[in-house]
């Protein structure tokens, strides 16, 4: 019942704060014998790392991880698998400022509401450091779904950032890698760029939408009502810092259908297996995967340190004015990526072991 | 780690199909000493209770419910709470249709995927009766909330049906229940009467989306990371059936803000609490109450159940083509208000309880 | 984390008091497509029914269970199972006494202290009619079983009666049947029918040892440190009613023993299979299960509830005397033998659901 | 659901090999603003050390514990506590002859069975070096006592050895600290020093049996049913490695009561509290604690490894004989005195802060 864990059979519990000596994840329930080195965590941590251009936080963190626990000669023993990064980056700095007042859009004031105490260095456990730990979980993830289902492919990437989003009909995958804002079209690609540079140099942020997509996902996997998958989805990506929206395949727009168009048709398919003739579903119907693209989007809040002042007030209740300054990111939506994509895999990977746990490898035929 | 399991420390498992004898909620964790009667289980379901007018199913359940434990001389137990509810209108139909072939936008195909069997009739565990349960189980929660915060408040409430929105300047919750659309916004009534009028006759449905909001929540419920405010609200609102999306606050909208724009300031109020400029966030930062209003929404689909020919396949892999026939909601939205007020009172409660647990009476105080 | 709950991936969570209007067990994670009858779990109850012959409390129950949801034409669908035991024998009766004075051995003054509110008729939810409930459970983890491991085979039976315990070398299993005590030695059986004649007639009472063991278990069930297959078991019966202690294997007389003596030496059997030169372990090494037969015992102490005249102290701190008069079993014990055979149906289920979500098929060979 | 976890509100989960670069414990759940130093937790780490003197393993360990989060300038700030504990002593050793033969009594042959792979040196997981960390998640727990019941007092001691009991007549609680076997009794301790030294020089080992009881535990907590306080202390006992037992109060002893000389009758104490005969009861009623000492034992196997040649398999399946060369406690029940302590230490505040979350401060007023 932590309230830092996730996950029901594979489980993760992150710990460690921004300004701490490391921070990391306890993963358990993971199935032995999977190839799994630091190496594999790593490549996904790098793609996450700050400060690799100038649209992300100057925060030079190495980020690099290590296994504690729970591997044995490069496999996966059962065990539980301990990943931590240490935080070298812990620059000394005047931190007088926040220690008193309260950023606004953080989450400052409520852990002091709650709590009565906070770890103020750098935003403490509520710092977006925290997903680092996510993502080299996700990583163990994507290496067991590598064994168990070598067809699943999972992508993020952004589909809007501030006013833009993408055309959708000049999508192409191949174009997430070659820019910074992991957006599968060229020429939102060059908008951003332009937009996003004007906005850092003013000091200012702004939100973006994420989309995360997995193919080759098998049927059958989730459960009825509070188990369903697109839940545990949803239940994944809320618990992403700044994410204010989740949505599953139509999303929002689902409300304005009608039932006629929003009914996926089914069909056969050539290879015996069904069709559809949309996905308005996200490929998920009743909690349950149908073997269509799993589809979810997210929307994350601008950053919330902007060099603009702001008004606040202090932990003796003075009504003040504040500027977070520091290494920041103008678009943490960027960042968050390669986070949706981690719990995407931690979530499948949990509904396959479940899947196999509870109804073994039979499952209902079609034809 | 029941599938059908929701909430931490104040935890509610539904069970029951929709044409099975009775369907109900296990409701554990509840404190003791808490004044509950069946009847005020029943003035919620009552609220729910479909054929109440031309736009929700005509299906005539009297949906009552009965208390089989944790009660004693009026007052709660501290023992798990049974509520059942018999499903007395099970009539003898002819289910030949829909035992054969899968019903587009149902759990029909994917139940069958997971688990090579399935109860056809009315949907079974999928069905939405399934949600009376659900809205039993937070008058649980609703009584225990009248004695631990007497102050909170839920107000559940359509927003949207199909492209018809509410003008939110317009906005009267006096309005809510002088309708039939749960819309606070009387205009919007009268637009929303004659659009859904027009699609009934048709055999189609529409999507809707729902706002539940809370006042009166004390500031510093929640957890930091996975056991979130939000995140247990999401994760609440996306596992009731054909709810596509959740939003927190300003929701997807926040990929659109700046920084400067959506940064909630924060003000010493008179009453020497602290007050905020506007209330983007929903109520809630870094997952923790901030003491404003709790704002979500959820987007739901429209009813798949339609009298409209769909393509579909059979179990035993031909292509045909299905019609729903029965007796079902044009926009199932509309019920899902009070299924959303239910849920949240339970996540609400369940977090007043947590925080009791962890952190007792004390908390930070400012000024 | 509800504490009414047992279990991990097979859950049982019991609900009820002795007095309210039914009692039952809400059991999920269950397997699908396995055939199952309220009659095959009529025939576990039946077992444990009370009223049976002098031994056993005269409480003339039907305990009539029935299957309220999970079960559509005669087999398992993979939803929440619900079990409810209609309460029949709710004799009005005289309970002013113990609603003001504690009955010393009992819950009363405890439920009392922690809740401020208790249901004292029967003893309300600490009644050992709760036991009931987990019969009916385990009865549909003994049909589960029969599927997944159908060479898996529970036998419990009593060992010792207060100072009387069973000759081992005259263990005959098939006695156990045969008389009022499920005891496996017919000498025994005799020697036992006096004695607690004897203490009934005197208005007594007395604890009793019960062993239960599963041959068939397949290796490798279980988990390290928590999760122990041996710790599971232990949790199991120490939630049963009046249970005062729980041995695995040897058990307490391991500490009387050396390490050469206790040590169960290995050897490669003709079967190719590791056979062992004795069981001291009780058939779990490391948490996880050898493949020999698992064997736990418990001991049950005295029924509380006896004719002799005991102090004790009213709600409102007066001293007082006490006699509990009423239908009560003089060995509660004698009940105990069906209830812990189900509770180990129930563990070992969930242990194999498990395994396989965890490893799957594959098992690390010998040879 | 993480086997590797322990505990409800209060949550530790450890992780770690005997022989890997570092074990520790995960510790979440804890409340806020509770000094905490990891001074403190090495104090009770010291107690358990091994190499102390000639009747424990000589493995040369610091067991130096770091905390990496959840502290911040000295006091606990409500988020996950991470304890970390270097391994320093893997001096490199030839492990061929356990890599390919299973040591009777230890978990070795389960492991590979279940996982088809394990970390073999030094028992990997299974190894008594994992309750190193519950010694320090224990430290954390004490240290929250001492704010929330600081009338509590947990104390451990052995009240056997082998076939030597202490005499209880002579149990003087100072003694526990004099002697090397943390037992309450001098005479004891004399003979125990004669008995266990022989062992030792025979290369052989032997059981005991560790008492542990706390005073000053508040009435009213547990729960009913699964949730009981005596059901979860028997669960945290009996994951302990070695652990073959677990008594509450008259234990196995309770078998050969009868109702009458168990019944601990009750009466009004001069300070106004209930107070009782006699402790048949070990502190807990229907799984509810009563206010008097909680009192429960478990006891210990002999340790596996001795310098007997034994029987035994190889992986590729050949019989074989073994002998256990290599640092090893003639006692393990010994280095079981600290852990049982700790255990209990989270039980009991897991039970604080759950009765605080579901209850509050309200109890049963007596008088």
């Amino acid at each position: 019942m932590s309230t830092n864990t996730f996950g029901r059979m594979f489980t993760v519990t992150t710990w460690g704060e921004s300004h701490g000596p490391a921070l990391g994840a306890t993963v358990d329930g993971c199935p032995p014998n999977v190839p799994l080195e630091a190496e594999m965590l790593q490549h996904w941590l790098d793609r996450r790392k700050p400060g690799q251009n100038k649209f992300t936080t100057q925060r030079q963190e190495p980020d690099q991880v290590e296994i504690l626990s729970g591997v044995f000669e490069g496999k996966t023993t059962g065990m539980p698998i301990q990943l931590m990064i240490r935080n070298t980056d812990q620059r000394s700095k005047d931190y007088s400022d926040i220690m008193e007042k309260f950023r606004p859009g953080h989450a400052d004031i409520t852990y002091w509401q709650k709590y009565g105490i906070r770890d103020y260095r750098g935003g403490g456990r509520s710092s977006a450091r925290e997903t680092a730990a996510r993502v080299a979980a996700g990583g163990v993830a994507r290496a067991v779904l590598q064994s168990l289902a070598p067809d699943l492919k999972i992508t993020g990437y952004m589909v809007q950032m501030g006013p833009h989003r993408i055309d959708r009909d000049r999508m192409d995958m191949d174009q997430i890698a070659a820019n910074p804002f992991w957006v599968p079209d060229a020429n939102a690609a060059q908008i951003w760029e332009a937009y996003l540079g004007e906005l850092r140099k003013s000091g200012n942020s702004v939100g973006a939408v994420v989309e995360v997509m997995a193919a080759g996902v098998p049927a059958g996997l989730g459960a009825p009502v509070y188990g369903k998958l697109d839940t545990d989805i949803a239940t994944a990506m809320m618990s992403i810092n700044a994410v204010k929206a989740v949505e599953i395949g139509a999303g929002m727009a689902a409300a304005e259908l009608t039932g006629e168009d929003n009914a996926d048709e089914i069909f056969m398919g050539n290879d015996g297996q069904p069709t559809y003739s949309s996905n308005h579903a996200g490929g998920i119907l009743g909690g349950i995967s149908t073997g269509q693209d799993v589809v979810c989007r997210f929307a994350v809040k601008p950053t919330s340190s902007i060099l603009k002042p702001r008004q606040t007030i202090t932990k003796s209740g003075e009504n003040t004015e504040i500027i977070t300054k520091g290494r920041h990111d103008p678009c943490v939506g960027i960042r968050a990526v390669p986070v949706g994509e981690a719990m995407l895999a931690c979530v499948l990977l949990d509904h396959i072991l479940l899947h196999r746990g509870q109804v073994g490898e039979n499952q209902g035929r079609i034809g």
